[in-house]
């Protein structure tokens, strides 16, 4: 198929540059669509309240790797990442549909546990597995999530919406995702060389437990609700922070600056960073899965969020004309780039 | 994995099985869950009306052979087919996600002529496209698509209502979609032997498009509307007539009599099941994938609907303790069995 040169190398493109691509001329025509492609989640009119729908495809040997994600985590970690989606929207998730394709070498029993996972999850966060569809595959496994959330008209946050000198936010921690997926990836190649070689993951749980189990931020959404805060804008962190500030700020006309002294990073993650020669604020930039929220606020709604332990103030908005950059640590002041990750070059896994 | 004599080979159990197995212990706890897993869509509390969502993952290799399908036709029937899980429920569609997995082999081409065939189905039948997923694959092409529709509570049908002594309809004509399956694998198989053999495809288009590009049968719930009648249950048939009566019968605790002379069956079906050895009447009890509309409708609205030409009446329920039978066109009593598409048992594809 690619030996006519007229035609495109998926690669060329990127996973947002296709998305662009096949949807720039969707017209949305239902007067119950309220927002189509281009955010964390659809929204859809539903009487006094909005739906948020999102979608999601995990794939084997793209998004996981089955030699070292037990069947448990990667079910609770399949609904936490769709999860993130709707926390993303200031909104709260309620239902999710699952369905599956499974090549004939797993078993039953491996494919109750993965739904074990699925179920700890959605009972976690009070979400109902409400329908999906279960079909075999050619080879490997494929798991698509569609979650609905709700919130009400008033608290609902795209990404499209941030104010100019707003507080732009980051919940938890970063890149601690990526090191436990170098950490994982190493102690694979060791095994795989060796097999009577043990991994060594002892004293690394957190950044493990942040590779394997993520957990969607939405005690935020609560945090924010309780201090009476609507962020202007929200996105969540699936592809590293460079990546999604730059989305937020590109969709909100908006240019940034964030310090990178302030970018939160874990002891253990910083630790692990070193050992792979990789600066540690580099890895909370550009790795991925962190499923943090991003956020700006209102700098009239300091006060109110300024003791909130769950999340850290990192920047702020400017000017679009200003560009995306970060002042390091020694004071200067370089450009944003995304290297996040990127599903169809394989290289940047 | 299958080396443990414990474990259980994922063929044991059939689709619905294993969905039964993974899904028994769910209990939905959100109010706006009005229906769980069991029916052709989840029902979600929407307001002043209900909202139905369905969703479908259909897998290269097992659902559909990129051998003989052409890409636009793909992507019609990818929409097409959640569409019809709609229609089963009396509703009305409105929006699709729709989530990719694609192998580098395929080009940017390919995927955009699958997309302007999902765009053409959402054209026709007015639904939006607002979202979705788009992903590498380690390979083959992986599609999961996510519709939401609508009804007024008062319209929508469930496949377990079904009264006693209703009639029992069927809408359009079945075994087309079979026969045109047969038939593109029969060519495919002279054109895999010598590929100067042209396949013989003359004079059969509707076998064909009822494979490669079948409709949901929305002008039937139009028609319904039209004629002030609420179906008392409803499924689509898209494992096959015997399977989906039998669906049907059994969330209802019905009994069913079927007329074999009164299944619609087009004449293009009729002779090339003959040319394959096959009776008529048990390619269009047994073949998948019609995506026409079974459904039972009170005899009191008898009257409303004996001249729709859109659909056929067939047969009428009767107690669950006389069983599922069809009589025979020589007038003899024999038991219903489902002998459809089962995606994990290959053998019977």
């Amino acid at each position: 198929m690619l030996e006519n040169k007229n035609l495109t190398n998926l690669n060329e493109y990127g996973e947002f540059g296709l998305i662009d691509l096949l949807t720039k001329d969707i017209k949305l025509k239902n007067k119950s669509s309220v927002l189509g492609v281009g955010d964390d989640a659809a929204i859809i009119d539903s009487g006094d309240r909005l739906q948020v729908v999102s979608t999601d495809l995990l794939v084997e040997g793209i998004h996981f790797d089955i030699h070292y994600t037990p069947l448990r985590h990667l079910g609770y970690k399949a609904i936490a990442v769709n999860l993130s989606d709707i926390a993303a929207m200031n909104a709260r998730p309620e239902q999710v549909l699952v369905s599956i394709a499974i090549s004939s070498r797993y078993t039953v029993e491996a494919i109750q546990e993965l739904y074990a996972g699925m179920k700890l999850c959605c009972e976690r966060y009070g979400v109902d597995l409400v329908g999906g569809d279960t079909t075999s595959s050619v080879s490997g496994m494929f798991i698509s999530v569609t979650v609905l959330g709700y919130a009400k008209k008033e608290q609902l946050v795209k990404r499209s919406t941030a104010g100019l000198k707003d507080l732009i936010c980051v919940s938890g921690d970063l890149g601690g995702a990526y090191m436990g997926l170098l950490l994982l990836e190493r102690e694979k190649e060791v095994f795989l060389k060796d097999p009577s070689n043990q991994p060594e993951l002892e004293g690394k749980d957190y950044i493990l437990e942040r590779q394997l189990k993520p957990e969607p931020r939405l005690d935020v959404i609560d945090v924010l609700e309780k201090q009476k805060v609507v962020p202007t804008s929200m996105i969540d962190i699936s592809d590293g922070l460079a990546s999604e500030v730059l989305h937020l700020c590109k969709d909100s006309h908006k240019g940034c600056r964030l310090y990178e002294e302030k970018i939160p990073i874990d002891t253990q993650t910083y630790d692990m960073a070193i050992e792979f020669a990789i600066t540690p604020s580099v890895a909370a930039l550009n790795g991925g899965e962190d499923y943090e929220l991003l956020f700006t606020v209102a700098q009239a709604d300091y006060d109110k969020i300024k003791d909130c332990m769950e999340f850290s103030i990192i920047g702020y908005t400017t000017d679009e004309s200003e560009g995306c950059s970060l002042i390091t640590k020694d004071d200067k002041l370089i450009e944003l780039k995304a290297q996040g990750w990127n599903a169809f070059t394989k290289e940047n896994k």
